[in-house]
């Protein structure tokens, strides 16, 4: 078996949430581990899937209240994330998350991969031709596990 | 210190959700795992750890809304998750969670822990006997860091 | 680079919940870790990242249900789990959260690290001087990553 030291570092990420107040964690963590020269590989499930549908995916750069989840105490908190986010890409201080992934997998090609979950493709009902064009391919949980095994694997619920 | 490269693969699963839209997760990369030959340990907390009593486990492979958790705009995609789930269950095309389970548990055996984690079942006043059958055993979290320490944990929250 | 089976122990949390049926997570599997000896660095992000301002995390030891989330069927398990909890720390049975995490950070120093995120406290605007003391630092992700890589990450979403 490879020593997990052995190689290049790796991060795997699970993004079973598909909230706005989630999806950031995906592509900050994502672009920071692909900048210090990790093998990103992204495994999306649930409501997750669903996100990185080509018709919702744009959503999650919104100020969309209806595309988070939170306890209540935090509304007000969330609110500000959403301007802050809307704002931020209106003005252009960040791209939105669609073209950030695109860059990103311009930028590190094979180092970065979407895998929409087959199970979860069955179950939401999500074809390929659905997705938008970040997305790779349609994997299994055994495929996912196996490439990014020897390093930690975030899973964004 | 073993190394981690060291025997064989392991995989953590925490599971703190209790979601239905969330315990296919623990049992579709639990499965995987298994199948590619890890030793694969879940540690039920807060709401996971009630979603594994025995009167609430059958509930989670039904269509019933009130125990799924996502940001209002999923509701009809979960609805559609959720129409499909018990279809596949009530055809037999997939086993409901907990038999599902059970298979794994006599497949796999020593592979396959799951552990109730003791401070929860203090707190949330579940007892070993109120657990469906598939839980082997209350166990504190430094056991389970322990068990599973060389691979990823999934924390499914 | 170093292999993972090289010096100590880590592990890595992400708290981007801010639940207070998920904050005990961070604090018992901190604590356990700790205890065994590993590294333990936490991140703070998104909701998880207000839950330690000054004003916000003494309100995680209290019963109020406004910093709670689950799936509506656990309702009467959450109650059970907010009403213990409050006499517990009431009763003195266990310390409230911040003074858990006091003593853990006087008792384990450099072991033990909790660090804003540096994009999260932007778009969150919360700043150094509003979060409770136990907070040691503003990092961004890459510097977070590094620090635990080779162990496994819980993100507490």
């Amino acid at each position: 078996m490879m020593k997990m030291s052995e190689g290049r570092r790796k991060l795997g990420i699970v993004f079973a949430s598909g909230a706005s107040n989630r999806v950031c964690c995906l592509i900050i963590y994502g672009a920071a581990a692909l900048a210090m020269g990790y093998e990103v590989k992204v495994h999306l499930v649930n409501e997750g899937l669903v996100a990185f549908r080509k018709d919702v995916l744009p959503k999650l750069s919104t100020g969309d209240a209806a595309l988070t989840a939170f306890p209540e105490y935090f509304r007000p908190y969330v609110d500000i994330y959403l301007r802050n986010l809307e704002e931020a890409v209106r003005s252009g201080k960040i791209k939105d998350w669609y073209s950030w992934l695109k860059e990103l997998k311009e930028t590190y090609r094979d180092s970065f991969k979407i895998y929409a979950c087959s199970v979860a493709s069955q179950f939401y009902e999500v074809k390929k031709e659905d997705l938008a064009d970040v997305v790779d391919d349609i994997k299994g949980a055994a495929a996912f596990l196996d490439e990014v095994y020897g390093g930690p694997i975030l899973y964004i619920g």
